[in-house]
């Protein structure tokens, strides 16, 4: 398997299984000189863990992460930071039954098909435990990124959708409900349709929606690296994730160019914003902001038929302790893939002038 | 610049400004063997020339592909093939009128502030001329994928949109009328609409649908590398791109896990496909299949407010020739990056077993 | 920094300085399927490792490596493995002394100019702990790479210097002695010297050969990645490494082409092999061999002038426990770079073909 | 075949065969705003070029390079750099002979095994010829340098050796001889033994001397990449060399510590430099120095015995235009392939510290 390395300047190695030993990674390019509030670190874990509110997984996990290397007396060495998430609570009996069979809309069929062998215990790499890794690197690149600001939210659960422009949206109270929807009216709606969905023994999608302030202008790569291109591909990285799109999105496709186009104003800052905060790929200073699609978790506690190895017919309950609703916990992850997308075309943007 | 290169094992770099002596490339890592069908390569570059039909920008470029090197007795050899395509109608006076100002929702603004110089001609790198060199690329990943089959249509032109389920497309059409929709019915309308459109002087955005079929399963890497995360920023990668969708889509956040798995036939195929043929980022065999947002050309003849670069105020009234819509010109597009994307993962996958 | 991830298909991420809380990294495209032989990974690390004979740096550490995922019932999954080697033997004080000053060609003052910072403790991410992890990954590398064998020795130890070609060494008798020189009376001389040195307080360069058989026909890239390119990036990537030759080496510049040639036996085999092995970057079947030369540790246990981080002059006595002679313990250190350049161009090589 | 491009952040991908119709490349990450010299440009290919002087091989070719892109009224605009040099005298009949049958010590006999097909003509990309390319993005990387500066020369062409250290050469007399050697009496000796080994029908190796002044101290990675070993990777990927060594290289083996530290003085430059300008891997403000061996031409005008495709003995004379000795035409290629290592290295350290 290739692919857990991200990033060309900063850039992140991970790896782990939920029911090895441990989690971890290497961040590897990540400057010298960064005095690092660990403690931030830990709440963005936090803010992704399981058991952390009454709507999600009630699996408990303390996530705490270890670092080995690239710290010296409180900041960044520039050497590369290792770190490790000890897995605290795996019940690897949870998963027997699926040992030999292949859950509907998970990657058990396709990694048997690949790899030839596959560690069936709690998705093994397929898990979303992988992100917690992400959040990791992801809460240092935003204190490198600081004061560039990166905001994400809940804003849609099934069919209940915030209809708010996210430049109208107050985020100062995302954290205060379990749902982080910054509309507390309708985060109590979507809390109380997740609890039902649950009931159901079913799950839900949702989207989440990033905003990124004082961006400065000159970020991403004009051909095949462009800045939206690469927070794109962090996104639909990010498991459940069926779309992304930013600023006008698939909706400036019924516009036309005249209602579209984003006029200047004389300190070239524009005065709509339907390109998104980056137009050409490179961010031009007004705020980024993309959406993120999250298909419904693919476990759910109904019994459901499938095929087992052999191909034959098998029925299916799901077991265990799994988020009726990802985009809760999902917010600090998509936070932390822009932040590492940002880092890495900050220090890009350092290497284009002679 | 960086971000002219593209692909792991696959890969392309390309080079070219609209207005400099040539556009073109060089293809590393294509195996060696693929008896080439030269003529096939360049019906994909005609497929995206401008002059094409009465919809899109009336400029005359025959866009003909010149090989260097890399095919000998009509075969890759596994060395890089070089290519260029040269310029041959560069109406360079078109272009002087912006030489100092800034297009509403060009480049041109972040291309200055970036780079602190800027080929203002025709828009420079940032043209969409630059694909003309991934088609080329995209055309070649082609042969080598058969009989893997990538087929792009447009299903959306404005406000006009294509209600069929891409399962249920006849592809056959799709080459029979300007527009590339595979609905005539629907094609015309468009037709109509954009040709509406450009006698306001105005554009208009639209949605590409894209369906490969034949996928072998396992394509794809678990983590970072999902297949569908670097489909997407393939298709962001694209200039006037503002999102991605796959599979369900947006659409699927709506849905309950219940209603969204796809249920195992006893061959490991599924009996529905709202995995859009990816499970876990690794291809399952079935189709693949997802959309992609343009929006509307930024170039629009009518006059508009912007600022030079001293931030001054000027008039700006679009001059030369360029497209109402580009969704047409664009379905090669989108088909040459997934070919590259699809190439890049089927190397990569021959990798991965001991 | 940057620099800490090694391989294009078969990557390897190292973190960790000799005083953090441990050293490691993260194997990212080993193939799935191996079954390890986690022993052989561990005796590699022992012939590594600090205190395994009078004449090496009687630090004490186990260096025992603790895995943390990719493994599952005896064989690699093809997910990433994570790994790590506890420090466990950190005499933070006997550094002290070279907090503010700087050591006589060590990386000291490079890295306070560079980086604004410094681990001072133990030389940081300089010391040659780091190849610990290096060996870690290239022992798996072995395995996957089996029947290709990789055995490195000492051919000189200041001006001793083994007069025998590689073809004619017996490397059953390496390990029979602390020197790892195949000629036992030879390695006698070498152990003599070594311990001379030691009480003089003083260190000695050294050479070591690398001998590789089973080597396919096919391995390397024709342009830039050259097999023998990579091989002595691979080499001259271990600390105290100064120069690197393969097949006739600088003394082959000193020979006509019709000597130099090596002519072909009916079988492809040649009769001769100056090449080492390798032809126009590509390995051609035949033993490939190649010559590392080590310089003289710097850290010596006499007082030398030197100067602090204002520029002043100030005396300093080595203090700590090294080693008087960095080759036995560096044979391991290439075998593994070997291993990991060879299972990279291995993977690379099934890409090449349609 | 992979390998055709080369850097992480200057990057040069190249393409073309010595009987195509052209051999070039793209330069992807050059900055901005570098005032071009193309002057100077093409005198580095003049310094490449076949039929040059007496000694080198008869061929008449022009190389005479395009630019395509990336350049606009002088300046490099941060685009990608497309170039082409035409080739103008391909005797393709000349190869006629090697169609079938594997020349000893070249690259077609691996090239038939890994490709299963072959561009015989003129040794296809196996041919120095692609050098050429190299030498146009060193040219370029040298003026992004500036002021540091780059001088290779020859100091052995077989037994005759320059016993001078690169501290004590005079640069300017090195073009003044067709051997590019900087000691005008040895230059006439090695001249004579030249032009001796050619009536003779044979070839000679020689060994090219690189010295890089007005480095600034920190350019380098610590692990993997560090400076040296990424010039050795460069150096050792141009056609014919056999090893490398920077500093006191293999002779400095034979040192001990005390005698090999380079002692610093107040400023922190140091009063000897056996560590050729390097320590740890990263540039300490010395002048950099490294040797390179290049192997005898394989192609001599003399009768050998070798074999064809079916492993039958064949007999075969050299025909063609080759050179007896390559190391007067390396000169350039040695120093281009420095300065795309030091470019990189360049961009890189910008992006170290927060």
């Amino acid at each position: 398997m290739s692919g857990n390395i991200y990033g060309t300047l900063f850039r992140i190695a991970t790896f782990g299984e939920s029911h090895g030993a441990a989690i971890g990674g290497v961040i590897d390019g990540c400057p010298a000189g960064i005095k690092l509030d660990l403690a931030a670190i830990q709440r963005d874990l936090d803010r992704r863990k399981p058991g952390q509110s009454a709507i999600v997984t009630q699996r408990k996990e303390p996530d705490e992460v270890v670092f080995f290397s690239g710290i010296f007396e409180g900041q960044t060495t520039g050497t590369p930071i290792g770190f490790a998430i000890h897995n605290t609570n795996q019940k690897s009996k949870d998963y027997s039954h699926i040992k030999d069979s292949y859950r509907p809309s998970h990657a058990d069929y396709v990694y048997d098909e690949k790899y030839g062998i596959r560690d069936y215990r709690g998705g093994g790499r397929s898990s979303a435990r992988e992100t917690a890794s992400r959040v990791v690197a992801g809460a240092i690149a935003k204190q490198f990124l600081n004061p560039v600001s990166i905001q994400a939210y809940v804003s849609g659960v099934g069919a209940i959708q915030l209809d708010k422009h996210p430049s109208e949206v107050d985020f100062s109270t995302i954290e205060d409900n379990p749902v982080r929807c910054p509309d507390l009216k309708m985060a109590v709606a979507m809390e109380e349709y997740i609890k039902q969905i649950r009931k159901e023994g079913d799950t839900v999608g949702g989207v989440i929606t990033c905003v990124i302030k004082n961006v400065p202008v000159g970020l991403g790569e004009p051909a095949f690296d462009k800045l939206h291109a690469e927070l794109g591909k962090a996104m639909l990285s990010i498991n459940a994730v069926k779309g992304f799109e930013y600023g006008s999105g698939f909706a400036g496709t019924q516009m036309k160019g005249s209602q579209h186009n984003d006029l200047f104003n004389s300190d070239g800052t524009t005065q709509t914003n339907r390109s998104g905060g980056i137009q050409g790929g490179i961010s031009n200073g007004m705020d980024i902001y993309f959406r993120v699609a999250f298909k419904p978790v693919a476990t759910i506690m109904q019994q459901q038929s499938t095929i087992n190895s052999k191909g034959e017919p098998v029925e299916m309950q799901g077991k265990g302790r799994h988020d009726p609703c990802v985009v809760p916990r999902a917010v600090p992850i998509v936070e932390a893939m822009a932040a590492l997308v940002l880092a890495d075309f900050s220090l890009l943007n350092r290497t284009i002038k002679s």
